[in-house]
């Protein structure tokens, strides 16, 4: 079997135009009701300093981002996504691997003052990533990372991190490869923070306006040595 | 309708001794198989000082802490609960309501370095209780919140906080009165835990051990003006 981390990394090539008028042309209703605005609603309020959008994809966070005012470094693994991010500008774009961050955290030509990462982080190992983000950071700054609430996506499964398979079924669009993502409990995330050195601040659970379903995790944390205070 | 943290308190004194049976005959699954032990998983490493079981019960968990070496207070609403507890020792055992302690702080004649609470904040008001506790905490203290887990309990139900029922059916014990009790989410329990000063440190999600099934919700909360650390 094809390790999952590479099919992952693999469909981002092979999706990245279906993934682009996806997002492009609004066709995923939980953004649009509720987790656009949760991550921008987290970010508005925190002064405009440099900003890195990790795994930005064809960029429309780092658009309204810079909108603003935030100075916006987007990466991404995908080289065509990032080209495509590049084309409409707002920030500046580069192909980097969160492999090739963790290797060499200098590459990201931090510090920022938040660091932001929407439904992009998706594979089993985060810790040398986070390492590496948190090294990137100032001393007062802020990750935010966006991820699909576990509570929406178990189902009868057992609640515990493992693999599981995106077909983005119902998305209006024929998506070349499915792409296997990193299911995490709450805990799980809590943990893996803390491990690399970070405090969560806040945890947001933006839910669907009508149903009420809850559509989302946004957890923020700051650096471990920072001066402590009570919230993000 | 009768207001629901009336009736929840009142359901505390009707039901005391089949509560009593069902908790000490451990008919309660989830107590048995996972909940019991991770509170006394966070607390058995912790150093043996003062400690207070909020909302104590019949004071199985007292009797547990002190056997592991704490100096234990038991507080509870339910005089016949109490009672119960102090029929079998293993602490001080004292009657207050959170309505009390709210008011008067003091009367928890604090401080202590470990408070607990397990399954026991169940109304919709918890604001000025949790002041009241971090006012009897020692700087370098902790709190510890097991209750529901979100995940375990909505259903189909929208994921919002509100007032729930619980009719204790399946227990193989009749319960005279059902008891209100009141949903939280997790991100509530974290904004009201950071509201009062507090800081969450520790997140925790114990499963059924056969189906994986998520049982519990243990938060561990610091008080903000400690030192900073990476862990409670």
């Amino acid at each position: 079997m094809r390790d999952p981390n590479e099919q992952m990394q693999a469909s981002w090539n092979a999706n990245a135009e279906a993934w682009t008028r996806t997002v492009r042309e609004g066709r995923i209703e939980s953004r649009k009701v509720a987790t656009d605005a949760a991550i921008l609603g987290a970010l508005s309020a925190r002064p405009k300093r440099r900003l890195l959008d990790l795994g930005c994809g064809e960029g429309w966070l780092a658009r309204e981002l810079s909108a603003l005012g935030f100075a916006v470094t987007g990466t991404d693994g995908s080289a065509p996504l990032v080209r495509a991010a590049q084309a409409l500008g707002g920030g500046t774009f580069r192909t980097l691997t969160y492999e090739e961050i963790a290797g060499r955290p200098d590459l990201l030509q931090g510090p920022y003052a938040e660091i932001v990462c929407n439904f992009s982080l998706l594979g089993a190992e985060l810790g040398a990533l986070l390492q590496a983000l948190r090294a990137n950071l100032t001393a007062d700054g802020r990750l935010y990372i966006q991820t699909l609430h576990p509570h929406a996506v178990t189902g009868g499964e057992p609640y515990r991190d493992g693999w599981r398979m995106e077909t983005f079924a119902g998305m209006g669009e024929s998506f070349p490869e499915p792409m296997p993502w990193y299911f995490r409990t709450v805990s799980s995330w809590v943990a893996a923070l803390t491990r690399a050195g970070f405090q969560v601040t806040g945890l947001d659970e933006p839910v669907h306006p009508q149903s009420g379903r809850v559509l989302s995790l946004l957890l923020t944390a700051a650096p471990v040595n920072d001066t402590p205070r009570a919230a993000g």
